[in-house]
């Protein structure tokens, strides 16, 4: 419970060399409705069901409550989510301060789209950008995972 | 996790000299889409989430999850629910079978309707109708409480 502070980044060169994890996502959304989208993911074998509120003017800011859920369940709303389901692989990075990058490398319909976020404790917190970050795309609504369900990056 | 086998009756005459208990229920949706559902509810001091897929055609079986959460977590969660909020007092009056009816007073904008439903554990299984029930209105969609929530009892 709380609210997410997070920017967005494209991914320009090959990253995966400083991945300290890595893990397969399968998501989906109850509901894309941007006051209150409601996603449900498999996390390898963990389940989790997420809302979120709308975003501050800047983007950065979300209203988010999370639950784990079984991987069972997280199964059964799967099959009653929106087309389509979003498949990628996500990788860890850590960087300065205790921070860390997640990743996306989207699978599917979004095959090619690398996206990097990073969580940050308060909006002005620095972080160091590494060499291998690309454009940022905070706020920028079509890279929200719930819009490329519904349109995927092989249909931009 | 599982399916709801559910029928819904108007209710005539009173019923409340039969409840052995009651307590108040606030509710609201994070979608109101019929093909997923997603309810917050606060009932006294106990939050629930729950998930419901379509009805079958008949309107009486339905894909229901469900998950226990804190009060403050409901809470927050109904703060961002789409308007309105579902405000009813509901009574719990045993049958035979070991069933029982469940008779919803609303408030609010729907004060006035009085809609009692009972939970079958099979869609044939018996049940006697008493004397204080209704018209069947099962699968009517504008009894839903997704559906009052949006056009309430006042507005019909």
């Amino acid at each position: 419970m709380g609210q997410e502070i997070e920017r967005k980044f494209l991914v320009k060169v090959d990253f995966k060399s400083k991945a300290t994890q890595h893990f397969h996502i399968s998501q989906g959304f109850l509901s894309t409705v941007p006051e209150r989208t409601v996603r449900v993911r498999l996390k390898d074998e963990t389940g989790f069901i997420t809302v979120k509120g709308i975003g501050n003017a800047s983007g950065t800011t979300r209203f988010e409550w999370e639950k784990e859920i079984s991987k069972e369940e997280a199964i059964q709303l799967l099959a009653i989510c929106e087309p389509t389901i979003i498949e990628k692989n996500r990788y860890i990075i850590p960087t300065n301060n205790n921070l860390f990058f997640e990743v996306d490398e989207f699978l599917g319909d979004n095959k090619g789209l690398l996206i990097a976020e990073i969580e940050l404790p308060k909006e002005n917190t620095f972080f160091e950008k590494p060499n291998w970050l690309g454009d940022e795309v905070t706020g920028q609504s079509k890279y929200y995972n719930s819009a490329l369900s519904k349109k995927p990056y092989s249909k931009w």
